[in-house]
């Protein structure tokens, strides 16, 4: 290639190939296709990468990332801050703000444990959760963590760990069978859970 | 979503949503992905993207996109200046170069002709082709479309139009069996194609 392309092509279909969801065959056809959209797509698109670079940092009480700090979610005095919804990333945290299902406050551990990747409760942002959760105006924190082996290890932990504080309910999201499933196509442990979850119609 | 982040957040993921290859869904897990390593892929990107804006241009002798020009390959003296190679895309160029079959000069054309999306000729670079073809060192000129309707279509018109350089051979790609390829897996136009110029052994 190196004959074909200047260095500056090859750099940046390198780096293209590095973003989640593009491999080395796409990032080259997404360069030839910002370099044909130039004035209407690559430019801008420098330009946001750099205005993303400059200006987002990570909110220094609920891990959420944003141009603020603390973040729009922190700032909003229209949430209700007896509520503290624990994820594991920025992207669950976005993915319930979606739904619109809860108007509260969020907390980003950052991870979940998980000992064979060498992630320790160190590595989370727990010592913060602790302290937010004994503010006495918090009545609950809702564990929204993924429901994989190392994000209910987590979940347990976490609950262990608040379980001193005895003002606050501690809950995790209800696993059952996913809004227009179908059940053939569930596996058995959701199944049971749904079935023994069942709630009277 | 406008209460979760920033409208810088907003709108980067609006714009790698563009990008080929990433969708909307997949454009916000690249934004976080990218804000995460925010010092290793996000300002190398930004760069990248930006030097690439200030710095490409398209060839104006063949059409392929360089940061010079002529680009490298019309630059390049140790190329056979007998052979024009004419192609769709730059990506088509591309994938030539990298078979590294042919040591000669190239032509893009900028697509295909396809009148039913309002392709002609005069949306080609077609006037440059015959003018580089008309030239006297020119021997021969291999038409390297793509074995679609409008590829050959437009192979067929290039022929025509070049029909009158009687010092020239017109040429195109060979049909037949892909390398690896499995005949139970085969189109028939392929099989019939690969029958018909099938080679003494």
């Amino acid at each position: 290639m190196a004959s074909t392309t200047g260095p500056e092509i090859e750099k940046l279909i390198q780096l293209l190939a590095r973003v989640p969801g593009l491999g080395p065959r796409s990032a080259r056809r997404a360069a030839l296709h910002l370099i044909k959209k130039k004035e209407q797509l690559l430019g801008p698109l420098a330009e946001a990468l750099q205005l993303a670079h400059d200006r987002i940092m990570v909110c220094g009480a609920c891990g959420n990332i944003d141009t603020q700090n603390p973040c729009v979610i922190c700032a909003d005095h229209k949430r209700d801050d007896g509520i503290l919804v624990v994820v594991e990333e920025v992207s669950d945290l976005w993915a319930l703000e979606r739904a619109g299902a809860v108007r509260a406050r969020y907390h980003v551990l950052g991870g979940v444990l998980s000992p064979l990747d060498g992630v320790t409760p160190e590595h989370l942002n727990l010592a913060a959760l602790a302290v937010r959760a004994a503010d006495p105006a918090v009545r609950e924190v809702i564990l929204a963590l993924n429901a994989t082996v190392d994000g209910q290890t987590t979940a347990y932990y976490i609950a262990d760990m608040l379980a001193h504080l005895t003002h606050i309910k501690v809950s995790r999201l209800a696993y059952g069978v996913p809004v227009g499933g179908e059940l053939d196509y569930l596996d058995e442990g959701t199944l049971s859970a749904a079935l023994k979850q069942r709630t009277a119609l």
